[in-house]
């Protein structure tokens, strides 16, 4: 009897290689739109990076996964002393990996293009 | 020269004890449509729920925050086998002030209803 | 036999007028925690600004929503030429109704306290 | 001068064909965890799925996307029925295009899975 990965297998109409770009999207798409928005300051920055880290592990195929967010401003002066996460708040590098194939995805504020900028940083075989 | 706080304060057509009670309903709304969605195992449910209480810890007036995910059949048989986290599976306390005013609010799946209902267990002067 | 909605009510430790204080910030948490992140041009601001409106609209004691973004340079100059909805281009008035009681709350961008503040402006009995 | 395109290609360390796979993956993310948790019922998933995908169309290199959510037992019998949106229920069909490279991808429950399964369909050249 085949397993739940081998059915799942099945249903992509592409190479396990072209795959693994694939589900590195995803994950990409999940850090940003999972977590913008979340309130934050230096009291919770660091939980919130682990948090995030270790969410994205729990999805297939990841093999590791580092979040660091620049909350910039973040001194609590008052009571509205805090920020909302935002996409350029965000630097990640996620490692996907089926078999021997691994993609690295990355994404950080890219100054140049004033954009959040998701991309492969990497594919190694 | 009046202090940010105050400001806020001045567009509030409604007693502070009102006020206590809106505030505390905006932190149920952020705790469930910011969080829904997260991916979910039992190998990353303690770390989002200690992130989820210090994100909303980080938002006015928040007292305490105890946050409780029961992710259920959590145990990962293979690949997929992760959850994404549903208001159902959320148990949480707020406790919101503003002075001497304290309104306690929860959020948990209630059996009767089948529905995770957000009420108010307790208001204290 | 008791309706779902009476037992929900029995839940809350609070008087009625003081439950639809609650039920408003809820509503304040939604808008902002559900939809900000999502991708928005002028090609989408209205579809988006109608979606949110229905979607609180079938939240329990919404009687009325106005939704507005303002997506400010909403040019597509390029491909990358879309935002994230954050919550300084929300302008939200909800209005919440429990038998004779409506609360008004309101969320916008206030630029005296450079704040998206959520608040009461109004309560009619 | 180059353009805005140009330059963030040049970040990518991979075939422009790989990258298609890469942004479907995006996509995918995107719709799941952005819009799960939304309130919906019979009486706005309609707008709800066309201001998805008109969502989703304002980012970089979509040519079309279909959005069909069923929302089940959407029958609103009482205040408290309504359900918030959930993977299981979203089916989505997203066509990425770059020149002459199509990739479809597809997210829909896979009974068999027990599973909201993103997958790739189709590539076309």
């Amino acid at each position: 009897m085949r397993s739940r990965d081998e059915k799942a297998s099945d249903r992509f109409k592409c190479s396990e290689k072209e795959r693994v770009f694939f589900e590195a999207g995803i994950k990409m798409g999940t850090i940003y739109h999972q977590f913008v928005g979340t309130p934050v300051s230096e009291h919770n920055v660091n939980e919130l990076e682990r948090a995030m880290e270790r969410s994205i592990m729990v999805q297939p195929f990841v093999e590791s996964v580092r979040i660091k967010i620049d909350a910039g401003r973040g001194k609590k002066k008052d009571t509205y002393d805090y920020v909302s996460l935002t996409g350029e708040m965000i630097d990640a590098v996620v490692r996907v990996r089926m078999n021997n194939i691994t993609v690295t995805a990355e994404m950080r504020y890219d100054r140049e293009l004033d954009y959040p900028l998701m991309y492969v940083s990497e594919v190694s075989l």
